[in-house]
């Protein structure tokens, strides 16, 4: 169980959404911007690193903004909606550009192919908590 | 003139935006982080300081949200409007909840009155270059 | 699995410290970064936030170190031991003073005591790897 | 007068280092991130970025580090020495090794040349705050 979950549970806050739902994103976005911090790494030590340049890119991108979301809902009390919404909104299309990019390198490099999938998991979550403001 | 100015003439990218205008933005991003992370530590050694915990909160906000809406503009070639829009949306909701709240107390603590004004200027700086964006 | 661990053996790096322990470190990196940031959110939402301001600051800046340790490892191909050093030792002791600070809380405030958990762990692995750089 | 020095003028704080160097050394660490952010983007629109990915990677690093050492510096009330020192230590080897690799691309890429530049300036500032703690 996640640091986030255990903590979601005794923490003095009245979240106006379910908690799971909540955990559950918190720990989709630290995975992928963990995945996102390991590929850029692992695509700047590729032989053909001039095709990857494209993937450095959308990496530190999508890490930097799964970052900031995760600080952001990690530390509410009550949802900002204006400022929730749209950052949710662009966390799910930088992990839907990464992912694309990476699903486009995952035959020729398996450390795309897991980050592509930590990609998709976190736009998923990121969907479903956007869902769930309402 | 800063780094982000002084760079954005020399890079063989093709921004889809005018270069001052960008280079206004990110200036305008890094400095109201720097504010914002500032005046957490001042508000954290007020005397007063349960009155700014939501205060703290909000700075912390606006400073991860600052921070990684500056990494993303200054590293892209070409705008990904699908990420770009939300995400400035998303900034300029974060620092007008924080210059509201930090204008709040700018009376009684002069780092909130300078931090606020950090937050002002980022503020209509996003609302600028999402207007450019078209 | 953690991404961290699936993707050190699919990156053409050759590290000169053991995979496992790498894995193991950058995954506690992240695990302490949530349960810290997790945890500042938590402290300000207590009755007693004044006597949190000092848990905050220093879950804070556990957050920061941990954050920043994690990109740097994640993306080494050949560590720089002036860097990794220090850092990894800057790190350890940013847990250690977090983490003693949360145990002080742990009998009162529960996210405190997972948090100090976090801390602890991720201080143990700094210093595992620290040994292990020679 | 930069936002970090305005501030610290204002705030409820006992620093047992002079404002002045404190406020000189929050400032290059976060003009050196932002240069370091922006060299990155400017590395990877390359045509021969195959040459420029240990640079890319460098100032991944050193921009991870100065904005963890800028957030600590920042928001410390008492200084943490066991914390503070090996941190500016670390971020002093960053800003040199980022600063050698972007200087052997000066003559190349302007945009290397001003971010050797603000590397040098930052493990300066990084050196002597360092030397001030004593």
């Amino acid at each position: 169980m996640s640091y986030a979950r255990q903590m979601l549970g005794t923490c003095r806050v009245s979240f106006n959404v379910d908690a799971d739902l909540l955990a559950v994103t918190i720990d989709a976005l630290n995975d992928c911007a963990q995945a996102c911090m390991a590929d850029t790494g692992c695509d700047l030590s590729e032989e053909n690193v001039a095709e990857m340049a494209r993937c450095v890119r959308l990496c530190l991108d999508c890490a930097d903004v799964c970052i900031a979301t995760a600080g952001v809902i990690s530390r509410q009390a009550e949802y900002d909606v204006g400022v929730v919404a749209p950052l949710l909104e662009a966390c799910a299309a930088a992990c839907k550009s990464c992912g694309d990019e990476c699903e486009r390198h995952s035959r020729m490099h398996e450390h795309c192919r897991v980050c592509a999938e930590a990609c998709r998991s976190c736009e998923r979550a990121c969907r479903d908590l956007l869902g769930a403001l309402g």
